[in-house]
């Protein structure tokens, strides 16, 4: 029996914009982080993540490497994004050339709960709360399910 | 570039009733909570909300502004609560009039990862594990999917 | 009105083997943890617990009681264990009776937002994003959707 490493969430090698709100506890590190961002507690962005201007992480949702976040996004609590596909029946084991980028335009509303696959969004998209977004996406409109679909345009 | 605002998570301007039990960390603000309701880990509770007695908020919980629990519910980890639609193509951005609000009656068990719209629920209702509730449950029942249908009753 | 009993989150009574990273917060009780294993922040782990050498569990899962978690396993983030199908139409409130268990064989990678109903799965699976597993799996390959179903064998 031994005794583990314990390491503390925290917020290291980050550089930030101006007028960026963190609440803690939350584990950032290695990422940019745009001006005017928020991001909310219980929240967790890796290393090369990149986060636009003005926009807002919510509670419980985590952000991978490889993903690339436009402006005056809303990405809701509990979303969580994915860059490993499992492509050989499990994780990549820190092979990298084995993950896939996530691109996000801007004013892209992601509801709570949505699980995001390395995709690319394309800008002015909704993705409804709960979905699964398996492909990419290059019209403007709103998404729903699993895995989301199209349902409307935006008025 | 900039320093971000740290705020700690924390509970502030809460009325408790008798008995509750809070697990740190969580951030409860402005909200109202029963006698003996339970609060786990990695909770966030926001302002205006009631929660009815004896009702328990599992781990890794969101319950948003305009919601109502009522008593002997049990909501699950990672349930996420909603009250923005995004119904003008994106986040209400502060506008409450675009809110929408949820009222849960009483003795409602919602399972974890669920995902609840704005809605109405009844009384002596049972939400399946990973469900996304999208309409109004006024029946008494079992109700699972994404979008989650009546599955049966309750025996 | 009263004052709640706040208790903090932890590491208690647990039985760790050689090499476990754990990072802070998280919440872990009562578990033996094998070698290499790795957990990642907001965290809940419960009691009597079992977890195999080198499964990575990552950022906000829950592991609920009567889980056993085999070896070189991939627990994605956010996912939900269950033990408690509220087959009495709500919580079994301490009835342990009424709790069903989970087995989880080795080589399993769940992805992240997956629900994870009491079931048993096999050796050599993967799990896809925001799936539900209502049913046991006896069978290697890719598993995925709500209800989740087989969608190919593991090449």
């Amino acid at each position: 029996m031994g005794a583990p490493l314990l390491k503390k969430s925290g917020i290291v090698n980050v550089k930030f914009g101006d007028n960026v709100v963190v609440i803690e506890p939350s584990n950032i590190y290695g990422c940019t982080i745009g001006d005017g961002v928020f991001i909310g507690p219980f929240v967790e962005i890796q290393k090369n993540v990149l986060i636009g201007a003005r926009t807002k992480i919510q509670s419980h949702a985590f952000v991978c490497e490889l993903v690339h976040l436009g402006e005056d996004c809303f990405i809701g609590h509990g979303v969580m994004f994915i860059n490993d596909l499992f492509v050989n029946g499990g994780p990549a084991c820190g092979d990298r050339s084995l993950w896939k980028s996530t691109l996000i335009g801007s004013h892209v509303s992601i509801g709570s709960n949505a699980t995001i696959l390395p995709v690319n969004i394309c800008d002015n998209v909704v993705i409804g709360a709960g979905s699964v977004v398996l492909r990419d996406i290059t019209e403007s409109g709103i998404y729903a399910g699993n895995p989301a679909r199209k349902i409307s345009g935006i008025e």
